[in-house]
Order: C-alpha cells, then structure tokens, then sequence
C-alpha cells in the first residue's frame, strides 16, 4: 500500500516537473483527457512564467488568448491618448508614425481584466501558431461568460502564420509594419486571410459597421494592414476584408498609427465614431461594437 | 520510518493541493493556527491566481486588501491626469461622467506598492464580502509597517455587503452608479454605514478636513456615492457622514467622475487641495491627510 | 528501491521549499553548480514573489536585474508625458520638482519587455547589494539576446552600496534626492564612482554622446545625482562622469525632474535630443545611443 502511495507521490511530482506549457495547444497535447476552458499558467520560451485563458471548445480547442483591443474612450476627448495601447498615448501627431505595439515585445494588462482594458501577453510574440481566432465580447464581460457572450467568433484554418513566422509580432514587425505615410494605396494593402464562422454570421458583422461603409466591405475575412487613400495605415480589419476602391480604411478597422490625414482617426478602434459615438449613421458603427472587446487568440 | 515520511509526503502534498484561498478569509479559515498578516497567494474564481496582503489581527482577522487610492498629484497640473484612476485619467470633460474603475473589471497596480500607486487586485469584484475596512497610512510606507503607520483604522460590522451583493464591485455597478449629472440632491446621497475605530478617533480624523468643511461631517460612517448640489458625485467619503444640507461632498470625499462643476474638484481625492495643497484653510486638507492612501479590505 | 525513491521524492520536496531566494546571488549560492543565466522566481522580504533575469556569467554570476531605463518618445510631443516614468509623466511643470520613481517603492514593467518598457522591480528598493552593474542594449532585443546585444557592460567593484544602505532606493531617498531648485552647482553634485568595464569601452561609449558633450566626459564611472548650473538635476550618468565645470548635465545624464530651466531637459534622457533626434550634433546623441535601454543590476 505504501509503495503504491510513493509510486503515486512520484508519478505527480513528476508529472508537475513535466507540464511546462508554453501555449494552450501544449495543454491539451500534454492532456489525457480534453481539458476544460479556463485560466492556465503557461511558460514562455525564457522560462517566464503567466496566465492566460485557453479556448478548450473550438474546433477541438487549444487556442491561447494573447491580447485584447479594447477602446477605453473613442469620445472626442479620447483619441490617441492614454489606454490607446495599439494605437498612440501620445496623441495624434507626424511624430508618432508607428504602431509599436504591434510591433514590440511589449506587455500590459491582465487576462482577468481583458475585456476592461487592453491586454498583451507574452505569447503575443512567443508562440509560434498557425491560425489566429477573434471573439467580439462587450466591454466588462465577466471571463467566465466570455464565451457565452461572445456575439461573433470567427477563426482562420489555412495556417496562414507559416509565411509570417508564427505570430502577429512577427507578421507586424517583420512583414507589414504598420507606419504611416510609408506606401502605395491601394497595392500596398496586406493580405485578406479567409475565416470561417463559428458564432455570428458575416451579414451580422457587417451590420454593425456604418450604413455607408457596410457596401465596401466583404464578409468572412480578416485583413491585415489596410490602407486609406491618404496614406494612413491602420493594423487588422476584424472578420471584413475592404475592397479595393475603399478609400476609407479607417472606418472598418482598427489599430491606427498617430499620424492620420485627420485626428479623428486616431485611436485603438481608428474611425469609428466620426460621425459620432455609436450614432449609426453614415460612417459610425454602433453602440454594440464601439462597446466591444476583441479578443485575440493564437492556434 | 520510511512508511512514516511517505505518508508525511502524501500529507504535504495534499494539503498544498487543497490550498486554494479565494479571500483571507479563506486563509484563516483553512488553518489550523492564527497564520501571520502578510502576503498569500488568492485563487479567484476563475483560477486566476495573485498575491495580496492579508491582515490577521484586526477582530480576529481575516481581511483582504482589495484596493488602495492612492493621490499621486493633487496640484493643479495633475487634476484628472495620469494616475488617477480613481476618478478620470482622460481630463476633466463633460465626455467623462462616469468613474469608471470603481464599476468595472479592471485591475492595476501591485500589492507590493499599494501605498506609492493605486491598487485594484481581482478581489475587488471577485470577493464576496459582508464588512469593508479602511486603514489611513502615510504615502510610500512600506508593507511591513503599513498596520503600524497607519494612523487611522475602521470598518463597518453590520454585514452591509449583504445588501449590495457582496462588494463594492456590485454595489456601485448595479445599485450606486458613479454617474456625473444623474441626481437629485440630496435625495440620492447613498448610504451612510456606520464604523468601528480601531485606530484613531472620528474627532481627529475630522479635525484633518478643512476648517471649514469639518461642521458638515459626522465621524463613524461611511458614506457612499455622495452628492454635491452642483450634481458632482463622489464615491466615498472615508470614515464620515457628510451632514444632508452640505452641498459640498467634494471637500470630504474621495473618487470624482471626470465631469464637475469645477474641474479644481477632478481627481482621485476630488477637491481636497481646492484652497491649496495641504493649506488646512477653508476647504483645503491638512498636508498630512493629502499624502495618505486608504487600503480598502473586505472580510 | 521503494525506500530510496522515498528518499528522493522528501529530497526534492525540502529542496523546493528551501528555495527562498530574494536575489538571484541567493540563487546562486543556493546552487552546488553555478545556474544558467535567466528568468528566476524571487521571493522579496515580505514574501512577495516575482520573477526576474538574472545573469549569472559576469564576474562569477549573481545579478539581478532591477530595473530598466527605456526612452518611449524622445522627440518634441514626448517630453515628459506618458512613459517617462523616471522623469514626470506629468509634464514640464514647476510643480513637479521631485523625481518620484528613484526614491519610492512603486513597481511597473515586466521583466519579458524590459527593452521595450520601463521596467522597475520589488527589487529595486527590496534587495541589499553592494554594487551596481548596466548593461546599455539595444530597444526592443529579446531576453536571450541581452547579454549578445550589449554593446557596454560596467559595474562598479567598490562595494558603494555600503555607504547608501544597500540600493538605489535608499541611496536616493536618504542620501541624494532627486529634487530641483534644492542644490548648489556645482559643489552639491554627487558621487562619482568608478566602474569597469566587461564589454565596450570607455571611448566607444563616450563616442555616442554629442560632440560638443564629449569633452566635459571622463569614461569609467557612474555619476549619481548631477547638477546644471541651472539647478536641474538627473538622476544617473551612466558610464561617465561630467568634469566640475560642465554646467549641462542634461545632455549626459539620464532621469531629470519634471521642473527644469528648459522643457526640452525634461525626460527619461533628460535633454539628448536638445539638437534634434538621433542627430549626434552639438549636444544631441547619436540614434543608437538614444534608442538604448539601460538595464540596471545590483549584486
């Protein structure tokens, strides 16, 4: 009986020896039995240890959420200035012709407050994936019912990272910097990588966008760096390509740089209240989405 | 012998397993002993794992730092600028009615330096609590002499959390809301919970206030969401009641919306220095409340 | 063979729960053969545990990394804003004559990106050392590639810590405050304390300061609070020392106050981009230099 026990003793000690788990995917690889979603310590590459939520559910599960785009105030008053993580803090100015969050090591935030405020873990440029995941959550969701109140929930499944060395840092920093006033509109406009649905339908997600710029998107994509006319440059049009005569990036996209043609394009969700906060109207999305958290996930 | 470490092994083993603290209470709870104030490891509900200090003296102990407000400029250039999380870090604007963190998910900060910066650990909305303490101790005291810095401490013992779903998370998104502009005064002036003193006396915590705010205050409460009759709304006057024909809550308490009548009432300790920093004439603070951070515990 | 894996599993077990260590010259001596370079699990006086680098090649091994200085926005619309967290990020003002980071126990940052964030550790003000190391690395290089990247490296081996109680916290806070208008130029400068160097040299390093900076240089020190003759003062010369009549420190030192005689001196690096950015004329530093981050260890 007792050697039993130590056998038992050892088989755990060795089994925590063993979990180290830099991403999701490596959880329910290292897993007997599918695990459940939830919060997960994981290890990056230095040894560093964080937590994270782990989407155990799509498609098999393993996805690692590794940041969230969250706009803290998309009012006049708050364009490019403090919690615009992936845009400016620094206001809207010719200085500021990076994104540098996209594009850095950095981090911020806190998984369990994801939907509260921006988030970047380190996974965002330590895991190497394959597919990227977004889900639209309204602002101050509770992790727990992230999933339940996740309206739209969209995935790529061509493994399209393998040409961009595995995740977003390295697709931004390496392939597609977004910096303003550096390229051609529209050639220089970034890939249109296909998603499929798993919540929500593309004629929803669309709906939500302005009445005058629903006609120039397409459904059931996620496009990365998209161009305005004017030479801005904005990072991800979440599940909507732009067709090529757009000349308005800015309003289905987010993820600006500082410098923008107009400062009110400048901030985490770009210009998505130009035509006023949550009106509907011409250019401006709804109060749904502009109260919306996206959040990334890595597969 | 060897039966004998085994099962010890086997004990320890179950015991670290079993260590899942959502609260200090749970802490306390959980031991067989008093365990010292400190820092522990909390689990919230999600699984989430963080540090927070716990305080084991005061009545029995049990208590969970959850917050701290913490003032890091209360001069006229740092009104409702960086650092005032508390109240508006986006300026003082009619943009701005809400105050925000005291209503959301949000976190920030480190228990390490909850008196150098302010602090909000998951406890703050994930805690089901039935009483709310308060310790006043000077600004940048280190965490090991924060119980004997601080030079006033109190804390309610009617349970009143009960009525508010258990923290203040819930009790100021569903019942109180921060709201610039919303009310009546005084009619929704919220509630005034009676404290205990275990440290320091209402008369000389009051005699701290302005000289001339100090005939409208009542010591032994704690006021919730005060009113002033310009509609401002504040979140917390800490350790009194203001009396209900005082028109001016933002000489008493701390926690302002970004939209006031003055913007000399913005900030994380509203309009504490609005006759001078720590002048201690008219409404203005003496110099030595004006540096204090309040840590806010449940039990 | 039961009994020995017994033995074996209660080795570990005591091992593990021996580990305390609150530097990582605790890890190192802790250890029966020297521990590779990396992230480490401290655990500070308090019993607060974080995570650190440690390298454990120079000189025989056990620094911590304590801090990171890292310049976020150099240029004209950066000064003294969001991110120059050991300056003011509360503007160029009169008001804000103390440089609050060097003397308090506030934290920020994460070891994961402390080249491309300010990064300030429990360590900081937790550790007793009794010499400082700086690595100067470009912004933005990974954890693994620190040590390969660092085109200087320099420690003091005087044990100076000794006189300051043991860090940079109580050197600045009891000694040596960071604070302007308050001294006399230039018989209040401070300390200037030799270093040699493990990699780069004295020469090389000067090399990156303005041309017109240079002469007023002497390599192989670190220069603690030092004046202008217009009563400024910054925080840490690094590598250097400035010659008793250079009157303008601002363009070799690093962490200024946020009340200084001109606003372009004030900054995380204080007034290097007085010339312009990156332009190595006059007093401006050179782009390299001034897209340095100065990674700070104490052993």
């Amino acid at each position: 009986m007792i050697k039993k026990i130590c056998m038992i003793v050892m088989f755990l000690a060795v089994a925590v020896t063993a979990a180290r788990n830099s991403s999701c995917k490596d959880v329910l690889d290292n897993s007997l039995t599918r695990p459940p979603s939830g919060i997960y310590i994981l290890e990056d590459s230095h040894g560093f240890q964080y937590q994270t939520y782990c989407d155990m559910l799509t498609n098999m599960g393993g996805w690692t959420l590794i940041a969230s785009v969250h706009e803290n105030n998309a009012q006049d008053n708050g364009r490019c200035t403090k919690g615009d993580r992936w845009s400016s803090e620094q206001g809207s100015s010719s200085l500021q012709p990076r994104a540098e969050n996209w594009m850095n090591q950095n981090t911020f935030g806190n998984v369990i407050s994801a939907t509260a405020d921006d988030f970047k873990s380190p996974g965002y440029f330590d895991i190497k994936a394959k597919n990227l995941m977004i889900w639209q959550v309204p602002n101050d969701t509770p992790l727990d019912n992230w999933r339940q109140a996740s309206y739209m929930r969209y995935r790529t499944e061509t493994d399209f990272f393998d040409y961009f060395n595995g995740n977003l840092y390295s697709l931004y920093k390496h392939f597609l910097p977004i910096v303003s006033r550096q390229y051609s509109w529209p050639a220089d406009n970034g890939p249109q990588i296909p998603v499929v649905f798993d919540e929500g339908s593309g004629g929803d997600l669309v709906s939500h966008f302005g009445p005058t710029t629903k006609q120039y998107l397409t459904p059931g994509y996620i496009q990365f760096r998209a161009l305005s006319s004017q030479h801005d440059v904005f990072a991800m049009c979440p599940g909507v390509k732009i067709s090529e005569s757009f000349s308005n990036a800015q309003f289905a996209c987010f993820g600006s740089t500082g410098y923008n043609y107009n400062a009110k394009y400048c901030g985490d969700f770009a210009g998505w209240t130009y035509n006023g906060y949550g009106t509907h109207t011409t250019w401006s999305v709804d109060k749904y989405l502009i109260e919306t958290t996206f959040l990334l996930f890595y597969r």
